[in-house]
């Protein structure tokens, strides 16, 4: 086995998820992770912790809604929900055999799974969960890379001095747990104002990512006004959306489009009423990674990249007790703003053309 | 994919579990049986019940084994309880990418494991449950055979006319309900003498068991006395006991040995109190199965042999609200009689040397 992976599961284990002696760990991971899962698996064992491996094959859940004859009528699956109720610790792995598998699955399909998995999706995020990349060939392919170039890409991003990261990002944190008001512009294609008055921003130094390397917070539901230009691809179960476009109007999306498959694009934004609504506001600071591979995983902790998510808000980022944005889904997309661009804060430029205010060849 | 593969899935749902819409479907499988996987849960979803694929993987657990500082510290795993707890339908499928996988394992560590997995077992016993093959090349090559030749070996096995096997069978099932006394004979190493006066005898027509094909009944815990040779090797985990011999006094092991891997059957024996005792005869009556395969789920149904195995005894076959012998373990092992042997209930000779009395060919 590949030293690095032995490595990457003990990031996992000891940094993302702190495991103890006698957690209930569930491996969440399809076969193309094999390596990975096996080093966990060990890795746990190790330290005294009982790993459950379940596979949440993409290409067998497919074939189970394929063959659902009424979608509406899935129900929340009573075992799956009690595995999450009782795990303390999820790590769930990507890694495809193919990254299309899911695009033969009518996108109605896939809202009313999303619907249908809610619950459990939230069972999941109370325990301490990770999600993390295993560098598969089809997710290198995916990335237009080697297999071997792309396994040292996902290696490097996930190896990284996560305690110096952190210190990095909490510029920006305390930037905006201080602002109220943030106004995105880039180029004329986007031009958005939100509130985040009483949010708390989250450090994302590679706890629930892995990796890590972004700030986010959840905006103000009704607040958001303007429109935006998503300017990077959205891949969604194996799906482009390019060029997606969303106009606010209180908080709500009133206007849409895309150059490429906008019916998947209006397929999200009719799950549910929350998917009409923003529910991360998030800002990319990790400079090791340094290029695009259509992974949001990755893309959306790029330097010079702001990503907004239509639907569920965190909790993390809300008023201790307040209800956040509700919603079945959670579909990130990321405007480019390393030209042209710039974020403000109260009225004070906080990043101009992907360079912080707090870096090196900032101009004010 | 072979349609073969889609036939068995639709043998396990629709005979063995007989799924319905709305059932909580546990498959149980690893990656060397993907085809299937993906199969039963394409199968699952077409009938309306919500499949989840979990891997028992047994080199992933090898390796939390292996790894685990003090095994006798091994806990209940809280979440794989729950999960048993919730599912309706629990497949398991064997299949391997080396039947070697677990011999590394020593064999404390493994009865450690199995006395945590005890009420797991125990739920999952409590579910619809199955437990089938799929002819992977390591599992061939075990049988020593092409991977094309068990594929046909395992797929007509499966695809069996249960009907009418089940009928064959209810003739041995009633002598063996009406019968108190079981005299087991075969050449001059086995003769043992067992009770099985009140207890059921279960016609295994390929519910629990794909491929089906034997009678099954528990022995009176204490009734148990005499000695016998098992001539076919014992494989468990991954290891072969060869020439398996033991006495019975009192219904417990009072003495015991081996040729090969003697020390593996003492500590199967040394799990627990129950370990010492027969939980299961069970008398082969599958004439497809033709051949031994060094697979349990296939030799024990073998038309003319005769199997015990120390350790847990079914609920199926004891008398209403009875407790049967508790035991963390359930090992079969085999007694060929096709030569210089019979079997009597209360002094009649039911069969000898393989051939049952309701057989052409039987000589009284």
């Amino acid at each position: 086995m590949d030293p690095r992976v032995r490595e990457h599961a003990e990031t996992i284990l000891d940094h993302s998820t702190e495991v103890e002696s006698g957690d209930d760990v569930v491996v969440s991971a399809p076969s193309a992770a094999e390596d990975l899962t096996i080093a966990l698996c060990e890795a746990a064992g190790e330290r005294g912790a009982s790993p459950f491996h379940v596979s949440f094959r993409k290409d067998a859940t497919r074939a189970a809604f394929l063959a659902a004859t009424d979608p509406e009528d899935l129900e929340t699956p009573g075992h799956e929900l009690a595995l999450a109720e009782a795990a303390d610790v999820w790590i769930h792995v990507k890694a495809h055999d193919n990254v299309a598998d899911m695009s033969a699955v009518p996108s109605e399909t896939m809202a009313a799974f999303n619907r249908a998995h809610e619950s459990v999706r939230e069972e999941i995020l109370d325990t301490t969960w990770v999600l993390t990349q295993y560098p598969a060939p089809a997710n290198a392919q995916n990335a237009e890379m080697s297999t071997e170039a792309y396994e040292e890409f996902v290696w490097s991003a996930v190896g990284k001095d996560w305690a110096a990261q952190k210190d990095h990002q909490q510029r920006m944190v305390d930037i905006l747990d201080a602002g109220e008001e943030v106004h995105i512009v880039s180029g004329d294609t986007t031009d958005l104002r939100l509130s985040i008055a009483g949010m708390s921003t989250i450090n994302d130094h590679a706890k629930n990512n892995l990796p890590g390397g972004e700030v986010f917070t959840a905006p103000v539901a009704d607040s958001v006004e303007g429109e935006v230009l998503f300017d990077k691809p959205v891949v969604h179960d194996g799906r482009v959306i390019e060029d997606a476009f969303l106009r606010f109007e209180g908080g709500e999306v009133v206007e849409h489009a895309a150059s490429k498959n906008e019916s998947v694009l209006a397929d999200i934004l009719d799950t549910d009423e929350g998917a009409r609504r923003l529910g991360e506001l998030g800002i990319g600071m990790n400079r090791d990674i340094d290029r695009f591979t259509y992974n949001m995983l990755f893309d959306e902790k790029m330097g010079d990249t702001v990503h907004l998510a239509v639907g569920r808000a965190y909790d993390a980022c809300l008023p201790e007790g307040e209800e956040g944005n509700h919603s079945a889904v959670h579909v990130d997309m990321i405007v480019d703003m390393a030209d042209d661009s710039f974020i403000e804060v109260d009225g004070e430029v906080v990043q101009r053309n992907g360079t912080f205010r707090f870096e090196d060849g900032f101009e004010e």
